[in-house]
């Protein structure tokens, strides 16, 4: 049986801290692991520039509740789900995605979590497991599952290259040269091409 | 992190081969595992049967489409939805389950599946893996996550004891009695109560 893995930001939905930074015109929101290689340097710096201007998790959810998912996303994924089985693997976090995921009828998702105190400040975050996407393709493959995964940048080559079968979409030029591994789709046509031939 | 793990038979939407009997009204097909307690002689019997009456998988799924969830279960499926993340563990094949599954909002869904032959009937069923469920939970564990389970029956058992909490939803007396341990739910307002509790 197939069961399909796929990216959430940059596949379906947004990239969600460029939008919070957009939508709230708080430049250091914009940082991302290019800037910032230490991801925990990373996240420290984000729930320090958010407690800087008071944002508490409602301030943060009510943007991220305005951004839509991509065009044709939802589309694409109702189209999947009449299909097959799909499992979102992200980096992002439950209390982040949940306004997102109720615009895409709610998919299943396996990410990572928020810490939040009692006045509803994001008081820390906590990261599921190492390697999370990886691990999780790796899972469903204990469970006897040809797993198709596909998904759009770095973080996501290590899911795809522990997949029985792995592709990217839409992905910046550095990362294609790097895996060429990995076939490139560019639209949710050939998203479901490929998953016409596999599933 | 939470997750929760559930049946779908018996919780969800009512016994598919009860209302397939029903519906078609070929009496053989009622036959259970109470009945005929060897899971591969009462699978090859209703293969048998549906061979007899030329019955192919198109008509079965064509009599599964006009059943109908249980009452009040899209709505306690939805409510969990928003709240958590909800991966149903069912002994049932993929193609059986699907157009029931269209009306609960595609959940996910790791089950079995049905070998099709060129002309629509169904050959064989392939069993994905031996006691998936509770595979399944043991996975999730692994996925660090804390696994809560419910289900109605003795194939639910294992699933309910591996997980870190489990509970029963409206279990036949006999199943009670044997597994004490574990609470016993009726409707889905006390399921919503002890996730309510746990999540």
């Amino acid at each position: 049986m197939k069961i399909i893995c796929s990216d959430l930001e940059g596949v379906f939905i947004p990239e969600i801290w460029v939008n919070v930074a957009e939508k709230t015109g708080i430049n250091d929101l914009r940082l991302t692991t290019r800037e910032i290689s230490d991801y925990d340097v990373l996240m420290a710096k984000r729930l320090e520039v958010l407690d800087k201007h008071g944002l508490k998790l409602k301030d943060i959810t009510d943007v991220i509740a305005t951004i839509k998912p991509l065009d044709g996303a939802l589309e694409a994924l109702n189209w999947i789900r009449e299909r097959a089985q799909i499992i979102i693997l992200s980096d992002t976090f439950e209390e982040f995605a949940r306004p997102l995921m109720k615009k895409l009828n709610y998919p299943a998702l396996l990410c990572h979590s928020l810490v939040i105190d009692n006045e509803g400040k994001i008081a820390d975050y906590k990261l599921r497991q190492a390697n999370q996407k990886k691990q999780a393709v790796k899972a469903f493959k204990g469970l006897n599952y040809n797993v198709i995964a596909f998904g759009d940048s770095y973080n996501d080559t290590a899911m795809l290259k522990e997949a029985d079968y792995g592709f990217f979409f839409r992905p910046p030029d550095n990362v294609v040269k790097e895996f060429p591994q990995f076939d490139v789709t560019h639209t949710y046509d050939e998203i479901k091409a490929k998953l016409n031939s596999l599933i």
